[in-house]
Order: structure tokens, then sequence, then C-alpha cells
């Protein structure tokens, strides 16, 4: 019997401050059918990253944000499952932005049709934006050299936890920083870290200071804040830092002071570099077989969380900003049949 | 007759906050004898600039600190008045880093012999390391486009001043930060800035979205602050910000907050680099050649404040950090007989 109904989340309101369930509403919507030239794809799998917070403002940044009213914009790996076009097959894998829904329809033009050599929830993690982003974060623009120190923040987190082990694999020293014992634990015994700290427990600057008595030479920010100034206070001469997101600041209801101390940039001759990993897409085939490379070789540790079921990406998103869950946080949408 | 009596400034204690004439002290000393292998050198014009209240300080900055009873050390242009060596002839012109002092002998290994082509005191300013500085850190780092927008703070400076005008013959539009109505007319009339605005009546966030509504794309930055969280606020994607100094804290006795909107470093892709214009000393044939050749064009125009007397060095250099002067100042030593 075929499923009428589509299910997606919707933007309900716009949060002040941290989000809450009520900004989020569970539509039923029409199966969407496919006309002439289009798909109808089934999401198998969609992500939840901390970047959505941001297109939950109204203010646009480097996309437009979210609608009130519409879908929530993401993400995810699903099958074809109706072509009405000789250019993607029934059983075709694409990946997407489409979000929060378990249908779409598409002409194709912005779906990317995968020959899926891994687990298909790797292609919103590793083998995905935040794997690509931390490969295009460090290689390309931290450029760390063997022997050098690399500082993670976020370090189980989905980009820092795959940052951290490709400095490692790059011959480097690496130090992370997580929230929680659990974390700790992972990011040192799991992933290989040298070293790490718990910045609930330890500032940032005097793990630092104990941790990195040389200083560092690379730092990988995901969190802004108390770790980007204490960062740039241990940073050694000729330092990179980039910048990769801010979380510590995306749920702030007013601005929070940057670092105190950015007349080290000067002295000390560091740079700092803010980037987004869709300018990239370049990288795409260079990234793709080269992560992919280190993950059949086993020298990358991938941990996921995936819960199931769409009614709980809301739940699961708000986790993911209290940094709840170690890895990549996923949805996986139940496999009701079409 | 033969003078037995060299003058310097020496550091007689360091300052907490502003520095005051009783931090430095006018100290005779014996004339120096240059033994076999040694030149004296008369120095004609010695420079003051603001990176020099970084090293009044105690702790270690990209140089080691003045030391406290010790001379003032710093840029100074002289002509060699005796020779015990084959490498230099009495006569030469030699640039130092030898500062404060109206006498001094050297082995050479730290002297360049110049052919002046334009005034002595240039070496110390447009064709000396504020200029380079400028060209450095304008060209090399910030690497403007033609037809972009540049802002420049402390726009009548030494430094500020001249990477201003290279922007403008980088076919740019060039937009500066001054402390005053008479620094203003400066730099608009006599420079051929684009626009200009006087910080002390309308702050640089206001002042960039008036005069640069659409945005600017190079920041040169000498001033740090509010200045600072302006023009990122301000920055159109891609843009670049070259940090040469900061001197809105030099004088601070606590660490000021730094810019609160470092997100949109990543969500603009923005990059921000510190320098010191010693690392690029290979640099520094292209610059005489390139800027000289401005300069000789009369495309270049040249503002110096030039002071009489070493015992005057100290309240200049307070002139200096109070903002008082326009273009570059130095200080002319009186040319007493040998």
């Amino acid at each position: 019997m075929t499923q009428q109904i589509n299910r997606e989340i919707h933007l309900a309101s716009r949060p002040r401050g941290w989000p809450t369930l009520d900004n989020f509403r569970l539509v039923e919507t029409p199966m969407p059918e496919p006309a002439e030239g289009q798909v109808l794809v089934r999401n198998l799998y969609m992500s939840v990253d901390p970047y959505m917070r941001g297109r939950m403002n109204a203010a646009r940044s480097y996309a437009p944000p979210y609608e009130v009213g519409r879908v929530m914009y993401g993400g995810a790996v699903g099958r074809v499952v109706a072509s009405r076009t000789p250019s993607l097959s029934v059983g075709d894998v694409v990946l997407s932005g489409k979000g929060w829904r378990e249908y779409f329809v598409s002409d194709g033009s912005n779906l990317e049709r995968i020959e899926p050599r891994a687990p298909l929830s790797y292609y919103l993690g590793v083998l995905g934006m935040p794997g690509m982003t931390a490969y295009v974060g460090l290689y390309d623009l931290a450029q760390p050299k063997p022997g050098e120190t690399v500082f993670v923040s976020a370090a189980s987190g989905a980009v820092g936890g795959v940052a951290g082990q490709l400095a490692r694999i790059r011959g480097c020293r690496v130090i992370g920083s997580v929230g929680s014992a659990e974390k700790l634990r992972h990011v040192r015994d799991d992933l290989g870290f040298d070293a790490a700290f718990n910045y609930r427990e330890t500032s940032p600057e005097q793990a630092l200071a104990e941790l990195a008595p040389d200083g560092i030479d690379v730092y990988f920010d995901n969190v802004g804040g108390d770790h980007l100034q204490a960062a740039i206070g241990a940073m050694r001469l000729y330092g990179r830092i980039t910048l990769c997101g801010m979380i510590s600041g995306y749920n702030a209801t007013a601005p929070e002071p940057g670092p105190n101390n950015l007349m080290l940039m000067v002295t000390r001759r560091l740079s700092m570099r803010g980037f987004i990993v869709s300018d990239h897409g370049d990288r795409q085939a260079a990234f793709r077989e080269e992560v992919g490379g280190y993950l059949r070789e086993g020298r990358l540790v991938v941990r996921e969380t995936i819960i199931d079921g769409i009614e709980r990406a809301p739940e699961a998103f708000l986790a993911l900003l209290r940094g709840d869950h170690l890895g990549k946080l996923s949805l996986r949408l139940s496999g009701r049949a079409v």
C-alpha cells in the first residue's frame, strides 16, 4: 500500500537565545508527485549541524535564513524511489541539501549521485560536509607541517574529530578541547589525540599552558570565545588560526567581547582566516579520494550518534547545541514502505 | 676643536600607561673612539616610531625590550666621520638601528650604506621602515585589486599616509581615519584620499556606514580597538585585514576587549594577518625601486615633521603617541663640529 503522507520539520518561530522545541513543527504534507523530468527521493539519513542555528535567525549570513513556516534545509542522503528522468534511476543514492523531510521531488540539478563505498550516514559526516570542512580548513588553509602542534576545539565533534585525526596523520602533535569526561576519554583513547582537556574543568588558557608549554602552531577553531583568546595567547611565531565556527556565541543574545590579545597577531606574525566549505567545491574529489583512503586503511576512527525518526530531529538538534553527543549526529528516517 | 662629548637618550624607567618625560634621561658620554676595523658615525636624523612604546615595557615582544639605563635603539641616518675599515669611507651615508644618540662606533656589520637619491630624512620615512611597512603590508599581504575599497587608519601617519597613496596608485578607492580636522584636510587635499573622517567626531562604525555603504575589501590597521571592530563589520566577502600595529592599546594599563564580531570572519570568509616588516628584507630592493620611482614621478606626496635637537626626542616621542603631528616625525641632530 502506498504511503500518502510526507512529513517535514518546519521552522515554527525564530528563537531568541537558546532554541526550544516550540521553535519547530512537525508538518504532514501530501506525498509529492514527480513531474516529467523529475525524481522522487526518499531520505534515509538527514543531518543536524551547528551552522543551522545561524540560519534560524532572521539576518542573512552566508546563506539566506530559514523561513518561518518552511522546511529546515540541510544535508540528507536519500534513495530515488521514482524517476521520470533518464539521468537518475530508481535505487540511485543521492546527496541533497533538501533537509528535514521524508520525501521530496527534484529535477536532479542539485543532487549528487554517489556510489557508496562506506555506510550511507558517513556521507553526512566524515565523507560529507563536516569531513570536508576539516580537510579544507586544516590541510588547505592552516597547512600544518610535521612536528607542529595543532590545537582543535570541539574535538569530539563531527568536524573536530576529523580535523584532529588528519593533523595526526600529517605528523603533528594534536591537543583537543572537549566538554565532558567521556569525550576526553574518547578523543585520547579512540581518536588518538596526544593530549586533551575538559574546558568545563580547566580553562583553555591554563590547559594550553600545561599541555603545550612551548606553544601551538595551528588552531582549528570551532568555538570562539575564551578558546580563541587562549589559543592566540599560546601561539608560536607564524602561527595560523582557521576559523570554522564559533559555537560558544551561537545562542548569545548580545555580542560577547572578542579576544583582548590581538596585538599578538602583529608581534608573533599570526594569521587568522575564516572559511565556508562550500567555497571549496573544487577540492571535493581530492577530499573524497584522500579521506576515503584513510578510512579504508583504518587510519581514521569514525564515531556517530544515530537517532531514529524525523520527529526526533528537533530534540536531536537541541542536544547537538548542548554538546550531549559524541561524533557526528544524524537522523535515520524510518524505512516505511512507499 | 674636537668635540669630546657624545649625547644619548636612555630609558630611565619603564612607564605604566602613558610615558612621561621622567621615563627618559639625556646622558653625556665620552666620545667613542673607533678601533681598528670600525667606523665612527655621526647621526644626522633619528626616528621616533610608535613601536618604540612596546619596547619600553619589560616583556619581550618581537624584539628584546629596551633596558633601563641603556640607549633607546631605533632607526637613524648618519654619516661616517672617521673610518678604520676599508669597507666604509668618511662621508658615507649609513642607515642604522643605533637609535637615540649623536655618535656611535660600528664594525659596519649592521649598517646599510645608501646612495641618497632623496632627502636623507626620507630614509627614515617613505623610503625607510615606515614606507616599506606600508608597501609590504598593503601590496604583498592585503593585495588590493583595482576598484576595491581600502580603509586605512592613522591615515596621516608615516605608514598610513604611504599605504593610502599606494592603494590609490593601485587603482583603489581609499578611505582614511585621522584624529583632527587638520589631518582630515591633509589626507583628502594633499594625499588624495577619496574620503576620510575624524574619529574623534564620528565613530568608525558610523563613518564607514556613510563613506563605504557597499563595504570595504581591505583594512590596513594601525590602530586596533573600535577601528578594527568597525572594519570587520564593514568588510565585504573575502576581505583582507593587515594588522600593522594597534596604537590605541599601547598605553593601556589593562587589556581591552577585542572585536565582538569575529564570527563575521567565518561568514564573510575574511582573513587577518599580522606582520613585522623586518621579516620581509628580501623585498627591500623592490620596495626602494618601486616607491622611489613613484616619488621621482611626483605620484607620492611626502609630509614630514622635523624637530631639531636630540634633547627634544622624548617630547617628540610623547607628541607622536598623542598624534600631534602630520606625517613622519623625525629628529634632526644639530651639526656640531667634530
